[in-house]
């Protein structure tokens, strides 16, 4: 067990959205903002002119920029960074899901630099500083709301690459679980598999680390299994949202992390496979992780898969580690692929083997992904093959 | 489910404690440190000159403030008051346990107003802002060091009141669990079980609200109830301080909160105790907590014990939820009187009925107190009584 920070920044504001409370809050930090979104369903929905109406009456000037699309590229992100740079944005508003914080994050940073913002991926460029961010949440899944965390495409080379600063956590984000009501059966499915694969990431870790942490982390877990199958069910049942919008930030936003090494193997792979296929995020974590899973399973993890089976999926503890190791896997399947409805193999959506030995040289950086078991390219496409 | 605001601003450093990075993240808001302690215990275990050591080699002014008392009274408030403004402060430094950052707490915002500082207490008079607060936790208990209340006594009148206010909240916590290594047995188990009582005054709550705080208050319990006895049978245990330690300000610092109402009943009454009789809050609160537990259990009531049983206690879910709850509440008695080893009786604690009413009717400030059950004079008179 070893020392650690805590520090996470992020207010959120959590029910009800408060218009006056949302242009207060821009407000602290200036009166010129670009909004950021993505389709055009916030515009469906009323939501779009609720906010632009309340910032105009309370004299907040906004420049737009919309049109962000999944797996967003960084040519979305260096447009935004010129509308700052033209009409002096002091603030950004991202209202939507992931995609849409996350191009928010990087524009935020790329106005502070004189090189391509792409360089803050492909080079580790350093963070100077961020303009800051505000969020207006409309899909739970990514929890980017609370993280210094975006993820940003580039089609050019089928790279799709993550990075943390700490300048770009939001100061602040909205959380209404009403906006989510509309979101469709897929979407909230690959929402909540995000979820609780971002929670496997830190979970499944040799690291002894303090007791809490793995006891949020399966709290989590819990929620995500008894209230996806709920808001699947009836869309528009509160509770069911609300508990999978809050568990959406806590399960990414370090609050468990501790002193733990982290590796997000299984994101790495997932990543790969999006920067070469337009396929949901939350679609391939779910095959990604579960391989992963299979994969990782041997004497020296199966205590964690047994803890996992236990106190997630609640597995009698009278068999052996392993019968529970497995049967917990089997579970977490059957949820994906029964309950959830994703699809079960990556051949259904479309991904064939051709890249997927550049894909795993890309996911190890050449070298290695050093996480809960360490894996070289050749066990990420052994991995790939098992997902096929 | 109503609308809520997260917002917990403290930074905090855990393991062990790195003096370079607190003198830095003193320095980040001045120059000039009021350093706030208690005894004598920091100079004999060297903390006390390993701190003003390195915050003088980087060029920090120290002014102190020491003999905080437990049960800290208003005029060590004003005395520190008188200090910054003498010399100057920028910073407060506060290094023990509750009472210490009690004291920080209200001496940082006694600087920035013109009216006595028991005017925060008896008048709710307004807090403007508050001198930027650092703390070095030396004993788990109170988790001041994460939240914005501070509970102060006014020896003149026999009051003890404890408020909230945001400008309080803590800049920066450092949390090093082999601080508390040589905490006594009876402060140790003092300490926990505050820890312990702060989760249950907003656990027992009949409002129906996220999942997840419920979960993470039973982590915090079985917490306790898991590495208090580690820690009185080995005082060194690295692992148990830690835990011990972590569970802390995370049971108080109101993530758990979300829309509840609070009414901290037990505290309120429990205050009145320590106000009259010069005894340790964690063995006060033991008492009054279980006589509570004890007078609020109904019909309407039952099914809070029962999940309390079930998910704290591991007492299986087949008998009647009224028999689990006894069953819990005995428990718990268990754990603090025959495990901790603290007294069972507010008479073991030299107080007697004297002064029952008169507390009663301060802790309902005259009319009641509205929380899991409401509670009218009489009621807090009764479980005096039954705790006698």
């Amino acid at each position: 067990m070893h020392s650690f920070i805590y520090d996470i920044p992020t207010k959120l504001f959590f029910g009800d959205l408060d218009y006056s409370q949302l242009s207060k809050v821009i407000k602290q930090y200036g009166n010129n903002l670009l909004l950021v979104y993505g389709g055009e369903s916030i515009k469906r929905n009323g939501l779009y002119e609720i906010i632009v109406e309340t910032c105009l009456q309370t004299g907040i000037d906004i420049s737009e920029l919309s049109g962000v699309r999944p797996n967003p590229d960084i040519r979305t992100v260096r447009e935004g960074i010129v509308i700052c740079r033209e009409k002096g944005i002091e603030v950004v508003l991202a209202v939507g899901g992931g995609s849409v914080i996350d191009v928010a994050k990087w524009i935020a940073a790329g106005v502070y630099v004189d090189f391509d913002p792409w360089d803050f991926f492909s080079k580790w460029a350093p963070v100077k500083k961020a303009l800051p961010i505000i969020t207006v949440v409309t899909i739970s899944g990514t929890g980017s709301e609370m993280d210094c965390s975006g993820v940003i495409n580039n089609c050019e080379t089928n790279d799709k690459i993550g990075r943390s600063d700490y300048h770009i956590f939001p100061k602040a984000s909205f959380l209404d679980p009403n906006l989510t009501k509309t979101v469709n059966r897929y979407h909230t499915a690959c929402g909540a598999i995000d979820i609780f694969s971002h929670v496997v990431e830190v979970y499944f870790n040799l690291n002894r680390d303090l007791d809490m942490f793995d006891c949020v982390m399966e709290s989590i877990m819990r929620t995500v299994l008894k209230y996806a199958p709920i808001a699947l069910a009836d869309p528009t049942d509160y509770e069911a949202r609300a508990n999978l919008m809050w568990s959406a930030p806590w399960a990414i936003n370090g609050l468990t992390v501790g002193s733990k090494k982290q590796s997000w193997s299984s994101h790495k792979i997932e990543h790969q496979l999006s920067a070469y296929y337009p396929i949901t995020h939350g679609e391939g974590i779910a095959i990604i992780m579960i391989n992963w899973l299979k994969y990782c399973l041997n004497e020296k993890t199966v205590h964690k898969y047994a803890q996992f089976g236990k106190n997630v999926f609640s597995i009698q503890a009278e068999r052996s580690e392993m019968a529970i190791a497995l049967e917990s896997i089997s579970r977490l399947e059957t949820f994906c692929f029964e309950t959830l409805k994703l699809r079960r193999h990556l051949s259904d959506l479309g991904v064939g083997t051709d890249y997927f030995s550049e894909m795993a040289n890309k996911a190890c950086f050449s070298t290695a992904i050093n996480g809960f078991i360490t894996l070289k390219p050749e066990d990420v496409e052994a991995i790939l093959q098992m997902s096929l």
